[in-house]
């Protein structure tokens, strides 16, 4: 029987992909991944030239969101659906395959991945092993250029789909940022820093680690002209020289 | 004149390096790394048996602290010119031998990373360049075999060092925690889990993703009985299923 193997592909550039990842994506006959119908989907373009001359593809399309919105008790139950029909369908081909099936995953697989809801659902019933990657965060502090967190900052990870208030809260007590999911919300996240004082340290980065990323100046940025995937950074300054990292 | 390069190495297992690291790592004919007086340090075990055999090695050890609190004036002076001497070294170095100069740091050298120390003294003296790593939070949790993050889970990393009431009422707010430096700390992070109503939820870590990890609840480890290195974890719980990740 082969082994779900979920390979976390890190932020975008396959030089930052972990060796594991590396070799299991390129050993792979079978090869998983989540795209939106009539996309290439990101975590595919990742491993483009990697992947075995004899490789076969299993993209799992993601059931369309047009008409219903992605909070509804419908999109869920259709997204529940699709998780249901794939761990099937993934347990299936590992039994009768005898072969791994590779899953490639952005990122890493168990902060934020949807490979998370394949996990779950799988246990018990094919053996799953889950291969860590850099976060796509990390790939956005990294191209700043600026390091993320000293001593003993205090760094909260956010969603922009949060109530204003909690954004506030949060962007207040922490001493560094990470703000995903801004896209559509990206004005309510920029008011949010805005009240909590910590607009003009903001970053906006698009496709960190990749060739074609973008760093600018949240405040600069034009809120018409903001992706889904771009991540809002503000960098903690804590306590220099301090002793963090002494073993 | 040679580049510094950082190579971020990860939370511990050298197949979780990343393909750029491992490539600059088992190229470079010479490799710095901090490590206490005394000890092998754990950058350097990360990367046995990687080194060309003609790699030349400068182990950059810290000040030593006895009789100095590691918070005290003393301390973060006698800090202070450790990293200047280095940053001064390590750029002299780069210009004499015309050959880059790897620096090892575990984990993300931006997220909490002694590294960054140096990254700052050495702007505009030298080429320098930051390879991104998996970091020690994150091969905790995939340590523990459960996904860190769903959805809006709000996550948030603390340092054990921090005072209890800020502890609290990070541990409140919070979805899913962090909890690093912790060592003698622990008692005091365990007491603030408890009055935040989540220490049932805590898992402790140590060495994630190394052959030895050891992952035990929060609640059953006897406090007398945890290295400085150990990473407290609660788990989110998130929304599921939900549209994250979805491009």
């Amino acid at each position: 029987m082969g082994r779900i193997i979920c390979a976390g592909l890190g932020p975008g550039d396959p030089d930052l992909m972990s060796v594991k990842s590396d070799r299991a994506v390129r050993s792979a006959r079978h090869i998983a991944y989540f795209r939106k119908l009539g996309r290439a989907g990101q975590a595919r373009r990742i491993v483009n030239g990697m992947l075995r001359d004899d490789a076969l593809e299993y993209p799992m399309e993601y059931p369309v969101t047009t008409e219903m919105h992605f909070d509804s008790p419908e999109y869920i139950a259709a997204l529940s659906g699709f998780y249901d029909d794939w761990a099937d369908r993934l347990a299936q081909m590992a039994r009768d395959f005898a072969d791994d099936i590779v899953v490639l995953c952005e990122g890493d697989p168990f902060f934020y991945g949807s490979f998370m809801h394949l996990y779950t659902r799988l246990q018990g019933r094919a053996q799953v092993e889950v291969i860590a990657g850099i976060t796509g965060m990390a790939g956005c502090w990294h191209a700043t250029g600026v390091p993320m967190t000293w001593g003993d900052d205090v760094l909260t990870v956010l969603m922009g789909t949060l109530p204003t208030e909690d954004l506030v809260a949060h962007m207040r007590a922490a001493d560094a940022l990470a703000i995903m999911k801004t896209g559509r919300n990206l004005p309510r996240v920029r008011h949010a820093l805005a009240q909590a004082g910590r607009l003009d340290d903001a970053w906006l980065i698009e496709r960190g680690s990749m060739p074609d990323q973008r760093v600018a100046k949240l405040s600069e940025v034009d809120a018409a002209d903001c992706p889904y995937f771009a991540i809002v950074l503000v960098h903690g300054h804590g306590r220099r020289p301090e002793a963090g990292g002494v073993e």
